[in-house]
């Protein structure tokens, strides 16, 4: 390979510096997943075509990675006229085409995509963590003990075009409960984003919770439940295109003036949580839907207020709606803070048939995730990554020769059994390459061993930073590397 | 989906149990990699088909799972002549298969999936870390510091026959060093594996070493260079088909009778490090590699021996050969201990042109890469994985209803804040039940709050193996459970 070598558009090499910060954030949210009982499981990286397609939509359909068959993949295509010819071929079909075959006319021959596919690739990559999660509680439902409160932090691959922000390998890092109704869920997954985010020293987001059952009832009072979606989609955008906007579109989609007028108030929607909730129970009283999202709301409101907040705020959003069709209780998304422009770094919800999809009925799920590339971006844009993250060795020993290098190896052995990263410099070349390879590795220390340290059984510590530099034995040693 | 959810031949799930114990595994192998000043890298799951193709040699190219290009993969394709038909068409073309067309005859219209391959996937799957790193190190080389001591924990993706023991998606745990020719770095590699293992409770295990420049020795002086390889790969088997029947495929390769006589004292090679290296010098004297090799060994083991091994033993085994054609200098393999009948749990070397196939040249490599499958196994197999690895949660509180589930929660939140597991049953039902799911889950502790308990501030803890239960306060169930 001649050309310098790359690797595909929308992946990422992770420098030593990266993978340390991401591997802080990701021991962070797992630290805290196993605090509030969540166990970790882990699914491969490709599933049967069968167990993904068609659960992420049309669009999902596209994007999905699927893995070409190994071996001689087309051995077993008896009937080509189903692939290789479109259905119009006979009409196509003409005398001429025959002469001189084979046809160098790629219409001619047109083989399509969509069909073929089904015949040459039966596995596909992981697009989300929550299907394979589905299909996991369902293959393993006999093992488990149910509620199963589990997280599992592994990439996803998603065929995306590509764009600030947006990859097409991707970590997740989910947390999960099936099996339980309970609303105490909610409010532990709410207790749990303000934990991590504060844990990360990241203050001030904001947790933004909604309910389907609200959104329905309004929908419901305003006489537009067939209009549901279009409803909630419009609403969806009032901070991007506001209040006249939104109107405008639901007048669009035939929601009639009388409704506007009925949902004029949440347009105006503020206040604190509670102020919120009351304003809501006024509007859908008629609802019966609707008060079981308002009591719903109020209890995860009520009991986290009791139970209190580290850095983060509830807010109540009633035009949070994120993946509709899929939630059927509470709604969970977080912002980051306002003065990052960063918009969500995690999001969730409640989906009463998780697993219904593999045959098994009845498994109400609630979860949350976390976004690891943006959280990531709004603690390097604040500057709240702990300096000792990216950590590099503490000392490197300078090499002078194989006689020094194994006295320095002696005392390397020691420090290491100490818990202390130290190495030595490979190779006896000019002292001035070793300091600056310990520079440009931002290596904090230097230890300087020759004849005479080796004579008095003694090491030259150098401080690279200060410049200074003291002969110490090698208690003294470990102590300075152990500050 | 009506039929059971599965998973792909030769993939598995985790359970939390599993991945605990993985975890455990990897962490002590990380934490002693950047001990020794490995620094850690990630490179994506797949690859540009060309950085792959035709570095593992032809097997290996029909083993890398290939993935399919997203869209219309086939839109792009002008002459379909060029991919649809074997070059034998003309031949078998004859009128009769023109009539009635599209035939539905597979052979008649035969595609060559190797061929169309080429045209349809552009991306796979990456098969080792070795090839993505040096692909690493060409493509950021200006950034690296050289040496550049990394390590990387990642999966690998193969199409082989799925076998016990052997899967299509699993880890690989590698520490290389790019950038050096030092001896110093073999000895601290073998210091390493003797400590990952000796950190894992594992004692015993044999770093088996052998040096290519022993083997190119050997050949050499028995006059047989030209077949290096078929003499080592006969040699590689005597613990397999014993002495006679490497003598006998020796033979049937072509080397003399004459040659073996000289190769006699390999068959009984035995004592110390020492000893073999001496019984060494003495074969290979009229041999310039041959020497350069006992001398290199030499260093290694001498070094070794003054620095001193935890519980490990190094040993030179000259039968060693695993990937000759592509380790140029020093070879190892590790043992488990005798007492399990596994077989290698690692393995490594040093290559001397580890980048050349990216056109970056003479940047010799040497690394070594643990089996974590196969470590696990043993671990298992002695029982050697601690008891808190799984560790489940400490305590679960029972759930008598709303205003004792709040209560319980506020002692939750504040345990949780003290780095203690715990969890509330999220659903008040029958107390059998939650007792049951706590002795299922394995949780030592269950903590009661009913009236009584609130109206007292207290807890009622209750010891889950010895049925002991005290009455405690805050303090109290913290101390407790601390323990």
């Amino acid at each position: 390979m001649a050309s310098k070598p790359s690797i595909p558009k929308g992946t990422r090499d992770f420098s030593p510096a990266e993978v340390s910060k991401r591997q802080y954030i990701i021991q962070t949210i797992k630290t805290n997943f196993e605090r509030f009982g969540f166990q970790p499981i882990e699914t491969p990286s490709f599933e049967n075509s069968e167990t993904l397609m068609g659960k992420y939509g049309e669009e999902g359909d596209r994007l999905i990675f699927k893995i070409l068959d190994s071996g001689d993949y087309l051995k077993d295509i008896k009937d080509f006229s189903q692939i290789v010819f479109g259905d119009d071929f006979k009409t196509k079909y003409k005398d001429e085409d025959i002469d001189g075959m084979p046809s160098t006319d790629g219409d001619f021959f047109k083989i399509d995509s969509k069909k073929l596919t089904r015949f040459i690739s039966e596995k596909a990559l992981r697009y989300d963590l929550t299907v394979p999660f589905a299909r996991y509680v369902v293959q393993h439902q006999n093992e488990i003990e149910f509620p199963f409160k589990r997280y599992q932090i592994q990439p996803v691959w998603r065929a995306d075009r590509p764009q600030k922000g947006r990859f097409r390998e991707f970590f997740q890092c989910d947390a999960d409960v099936v099996g339980s109704k309970s609303l105490w869920q909610e409010v532990e997954l709410v207790q749990l984003y303000d934990t991590v985010f504060s844990s990360l020293g990241l203050e001030g987001v904001t947790i933004k919770i909604n309910n389907r059952k609200i959104l329905s009832g309004i929908a419901e009072v305003i006489g537009a439940s067939d209009k549901l979606i279009d409803f909630t989609v419009a609403l969806d955008k009032l901070d991007k295109i506001g209040e006249d906007g939104v109107k405008k579109e639901m007048i669009e989609k035939g929601i009639s003036e009388k409704a506007l007028i009925k949902v004029q108030p949440l347009f105006s929607f503020s206040g604190t949580f509670s102020d919120k909730i009351s304003q809501l129970s006024n509007l859908l009283t008629s609802s019966e839907e609707g008060m079981k999202g308002v009591e719903e709301l109020k209890f995860i409101c009520d009991n986290v207020a009791t139970l209190g907040l580290s850095t983060a705020t509830l807010d109540l959003d009633v035009t949070l709606a994120r993946g509709l069709n899929y939630y059927t209780g509470a709604i969970f998304e977080v912002e980051a803070p306002k003065t990052v422009s960063m918009g969500s770094i995690g999001g969730g919800g409640r989906y009463d048939d998780l697993t219904g999809i593999f045959g098994l009925k009845n498994m109400s799920g609630v979860g949350i995730s976390f976004g690891l590339d943006r959280i990531y971006l709004v603690l390097e844009e604040l500057q709240l990554f702990p300096e000792t993250v990216a950590a590099t060795s503490k000392a490197l020993f300078i090499n002078y020769g194989d006689a020094e290098a194994l006295y320095a190896s002696q005392a390397i052995q020691k420090l290491r059994k100490e818990n202390i990263k130290v190495e030595l410099y490979p190779d006896n070349v000019k002292v001035g390459k070793q300091f600056q390879y310990a520079d440009k590795r931002l290596i904090p220390f230097a230890v300087i061993v020759g004849d005479e340290e080796i004579a008095a059984n003694s090491y030259s510590l150098k401080n690279l930073v200060s410049g200074e530099q003291v002969s110490v034995d090698f208690e003294g040693l470990k102590k300075a590397l152990l500050d």
